[in-house]
């Protein structure tokens, strides 16, 4: 055996097949008996762990893994990354994950390229103990590839029927928001939704998911509709979930024929950001001429004094791993949706209509 | 050996140990059978090829790196998580080694207690192959100790000596975006600056590697003692780098005896964007009243039209793989300080001074 020629020398920096050859018993042998499990005789023990002090090998993580099966990683899965919402979705994951000494692997999929490879692929097979999907709108193929890891899988900002999920709830969000809007005597309000990338709700065939664009939508029909309110088609822009793409929806509502909004419901801040710079450059004033109320309170938004609502990306993700740690120990807990709170914070881009 | 007992029926999860008992080899001589590596016998070849197809067994990336000493993992470690620069970097990192077959790990080392814990405890030790810093003032004693990992180590967004680093000349940048104001017919530049956490300058023991906050100090005096102009004691204030210590930087500004400064250099867009908002509250314009310029050209500085200096965060995190991955291969190439490009982007918060 080849390897037994190395036992004679130290190497470099020794690993468990070091310490196996040189004791002169099997690589899960070594494992066992430096893990102090049964099934190892008191004489080879002893024999391991002399060969493992003389070799000053410490068990590694990744050699545990091969018996254990467990590799303490944890894959976290985004469409997103340069985003603010996500970078908090992953501080408080890489925290949580730290405290129980995982390591956080990242896999951003920002396009239908990297994503049919990631699914093709699947690189995360027995390189992850647990994967957290994070707004990365799963269709049903790809959520049954990730089962075939057999790994606990949760979701990070949004959810999925049959699948754990740390969320909020996004469509009762979206009525509290619009809800503000009617409360201030707005009767003309439009929405600056968005698909996420990769995943146009529209293209999506029945059954699929629903996706996080597709249940803020179903809140802002829901408020108008139980107000009695109308909503025009072409009053609900597609923004994209960007800056460029919130101000050309703003700019696409301010040129609908018979008058503007008073008021618009932007799916993100991000979209709210873009509709600002629309308005001003239309010569208009928030809140004076059209309210202007976001959604995630980014951490520019209390700067540019937008209503919005709160959640916290930070903890959704802490709590995704709080969730998975006990699956990782052999005592899974059932899948649930997990509503984490929100909040409206009403600042100076919202004002009562008409102006007073 | 216990791990023969399971050789007879198929486990759920085949490991290269399984594959082993059942050929009745050792891991070792699986590894090189089936990396078609010399020294094992066509019989045992054929033994080993036929346990692996028996068990559905594919070969594991961390069971080979057991006797590779290969992981294909890369540690990236930052003091920030949240930020948008610091996104920018991981996303240009993930996407390069995602190319080469390399997983991203991840370590946030946000305050004091997690940069000791980690330097304490270097939980990637045998965990990545490589190790990238970005945006995290090494002081001397923690690069010492990345040292000991023995693995190719970058830098992104910063330089020490002796290690190699991808960033922009950050004293020069400054430079331009001083001279600019100048140019402008400025005379009263004050700077808004800022230590990055847990390394304050003014602490940092003789020596030591200088900061990033300090080349950009430096290139404001340059500049100033350049055209003869004054850089008065306390035009000097700390933003800490983030929105809210920019508008209390500014204010500060505002409150100084002797009348405000008529144009501001900030370290960062971030710290621009307060500066901004301190200047709307008391009732100040810009450019009308107080020229700005940012740096780092954030995705939200052409949407608050702020004039900043330009750099690829991305580009950064690239090159920095694309520079360590032959020497994964075990063909380092030799340290050196890679020097990105940068351009000033003059937008609408600066104007000539008087304005005219």
């Amino acid at each position: 055996v080849p390897s037994r020629n190395r036992s004679a020398t130290k190497p470099a920096r020794a690993s468990i097949v070091d310490v196996a050859a040189r004791a002169g018993v099997s690589v899960a042998t070594v494992s066992r008996a430096l893990r102090q499990m049964p099934n190892v005789s008191p004489a080879t023990r002893e024999r391991v762990m002399r060969a493992a002090a003389d070799l000053e090998y410490s068990a590694s993580p990744l050699a545990a893994g091969l018996v254990t099966g467990r590799v303490r990683s944890v894959g976290v899965v985004s469409a997103y990354c340069g985003r603010w919402f996500f970078a908090e979705v992953v501080r408080g994951i890489e925290e949580e994950l730290r405290q129980c000494g995982y390591d956080l692997v990242l896999h951003i999929l920002p396009d239908h390229a990297r994503r049919e490879q990631f699914f093709g692929e699947l690189p995360i097979r027995r390189r992850v103990d647990a994967v957290i999907v994070c707004a990365l709108p799963l269709v049903r193929r790809e959520l049954e590839l990730l089962r075939t890891l057999e790994t606990p899988l949760a979701l990070v900002g949004m959810g999925v029927e049959g699948v754990h999920s740390e969320c909020i709830d996004d469509a009762a969000a979206s009525r509290l928001a619009v809800q503000h809007l009617i409360n201030l005597g707005h009767e003309r309000i439009a929405m600056i939704g968005g698909d996420e990338p990769g995943a146009s709700s529209a293209d999506r065939p029945p059954g699929e998911p629903v996706t996080v664009p597709a249940l803020r939508a179903q809140g802002y029909f829901d408020s108008l509709a139980g107000a009695g309110l109308e909503a025009p088609p072409g009053w609900q822009p597609d923004g994209g979930f960007t800056v460029e793409g919130g101000e050309a929806a703003m700019s696409a509502l301010l040129a609908q024929p018979g008058g503007p909004p008073t008021a618009v419901f932007c799916q993100s801040d991000e979209m709210a950001f873009g509709a600002l710079r629309a308005l001003r450059r239309s010569g208009l004033r928030c809140p004076e001429d059209v309210s202007i109320v976001g959604f995630d309170d980014h951490e520019l938004a209390e700067h540019l004094d937008i209503t919005t609502v709160g959640q916290s990306f930070a903890d959704q993700g802490k709590a995704a791993v709080r969730w998975l740690m006990p699956a990782l120990d052999g005592r899974p807990r059932p899948d649930e949706h997990s509503f984490h709170p929100f909040r409206l914070i009403p600042r100076g881009s919202t004002r009562s209509w008409p102006a007073r």
